[in-house]
């Protein structure tokens, strides 16, 4: 067994996140389908920039605002993804890298850009995102170094990687090689309509090769075609090692064997942005879990990085976690 | 006379922020100058990113700035100012076209890149500025579109373009053809070290080019070599038809001919990021004389423009001006 080189590896897009504020009439005008993310191509990506509100860039994709989250907590953490070697792809690099995160793909030089997800806020916090994968859709299983997997903790998965046929084989050959090395192998469900695209090859996933599950309600419901959470939670308790299901306002919980923790969520002031709330709170639990402690802890510490990332534009920490975890819990 | 097409055309440098936080210590150990804008060159743009943390990237530009929040009042804008057809050059023509801003300038395609200022924001909500101009340094006279100065009612100019010969040169055609047309000259002093280079070349400008002087304290002890900020008011008092003075925390001064008010600073929150501060005053004063607000009330809605813009990182307003002034101001 190869000696531990990092806490957690990300497996994900690797992606430049674009947010502005928009009123819902903007949704509805545009056409977007409220909470969710959609894939679009270049085209589509063109034309709703230029119907877009100012913005501000800031690095994004799931798996990696986890692994940041993770890295602001004081973890070690590695990232897998493709970017490009224009603007957006040196931004998405120098921020990972800044945080002290080893970024392991190269950059791609076919011209192919970096990907980048349109992000529009509503008054509610809530987040619609619109994602053009650009380079990011091109990982494929050669991405994928043996070597970090089997070093790490554990390998972190998010299922938007499951849209397309390349990042699923080497989604699997992941999970294959931490399996090997007698790692843990954790994946988010990321979004209800991926559940909802994907739900078979996602049950047998589960069932089979994920030790550590993140879900939020919507996503577990989708997953078991249960019509309450309470029916798909008593589903998932058998599927995997531990799930983690998050309930926005209503907190967490967590159901591991016959183990059942249902975990305030944090107090938050202004709620201001909720993207990235879900991965930053993968990120707590996750660091929590490789330090061993147990399974309330790990949800309250999710909880803590989540309460941070919804109070600001984007997914990434502003503030060290690390402090404000000690801060919080002591 | 030319009909009215803009309130305010502003030109200046068309810059995206990359914006940190970074401690006391950051600053020291990069050597750089605190408070102040520093010009880089492209090598040691690449170097002190590499140093920095994760930031967030934001259309920026001191004049772009003020335009931005001159669109956000309700004012009719429009921009002269150089980026590239690269992708920091789309999101900033994006971010100022969004907001129904003109934007003049066509993007060069000569393969300098847009240019960037890495702000490093210290604990103390102050901004240390390393700006790479790119592209932007190539302004020149060609650029400037005549009939859009002659039609607008206040061309407005950054200090900045003064550290340039072609930009300066630019800088005193516009103000030509603005008085020509009869129309307004404003001017931002920007930074008391670019005073500091071209005291004479501005003081010969205050005294018989610009009707609307902007400075801030240093900025104006700084041009007139005085030891005390009430001593350079005493000058600058029969030099320029209005001086809109700003003291940060103190408020602000205005001096017109015999006129001297003195108007308190607006109420702010948090003091998160100073960076803007004074383009969002500079913006509020302008389009409140556009409006033929009398000279207090110019200096309040100054005021509230830029407690919004220290509230939260970045130098673009998060939300909308027009209705903050009214709420403050009814």
């Amino acid at each position: 067994m190869p000696d531990i080189h990092h806490d957690v590896l990300g497996i994900g897009n690797a992606i430049v996140d674009v947010i502005t504020h928009a009123d819902d009439a903007v949704i509805d005008r545009l056409g977007l389908n409220r909470g969710t993310m959609t894939l679009i191509d270049a085209d589509t990506a063109a034309r709703l920039y230029d119907e877009m509100g100012p913005g501000i860039e800031v690095s994004g994709g799931s798996a990696a605002n986890t692994i940041a989250a993770l890295a602001s907590l004081g973890g070690q953490g590695a990232f897998i993804g493709k970017v490009s070697s224009d603007q957006l792809g040196t931004i998405f690099r120098h921020d990972i890298t800044a945080l002290g995160i080893r970024f392991l793909a190269e950059p791609a030089k076919d011209g192919t850009p970096t990907g980048r997800c349109l992000i529009f806020v509503t008054p509610d916090a809530q987040r619609t995102m619109q994602t053009f994968l650009g380079v990011s859709a091109e990982l494929a299983p050669r991405d994928i170094d043996e070597a970090a997997v089997a070093s790490a903790r554990i390998t972190y998965l998010e299922g938007y990687l499951w849209d397309r046929p390349d990042a699923k084989d080497a989604f699997r050959k992941a999970a294959q090689v931490a399996h090997e090395a007698k790692r843990l192998v954790a994946l988010s469900l990321s979004d209800p309509f991926c559940v909802d695209r994907h739900r078979a090859d996602f049950r047998t996933l589960v069932e089979h090769h994920v030790d550590v599950l993140f879900a939020n309600e919507d996503e577990i419901v989708s997953l078991y075609g249960e019509h309450s959470f309470d029916a798909a939670l008593q589903q998932v308790r058998h599927h995997c090692w531990i799930a983690a299901l998050t309930r926005s306002e209503k907190g967490s919980v967590i159901v591991s064997n016959n183990e059942v923790h249902i975990v305030d969520a944090e107090p938050v002031g202004a709620v201001v942005d909720s993207t990235g709330a879900g991965d930053a709170y993968a990120a707590g639990f996750l660091f929590a879990l490789t330090q061993e402690r147990d399974l309330v802890t790990c949800a309250r510490v999710g909880g803590v990085c989540a309460a941070e990332v919804i109070g600001h534009m984007g997914a990434r920490a502003e503030t060290s976690l690390a402090k404000l975890v000690a801060d919080r819990l002591g």
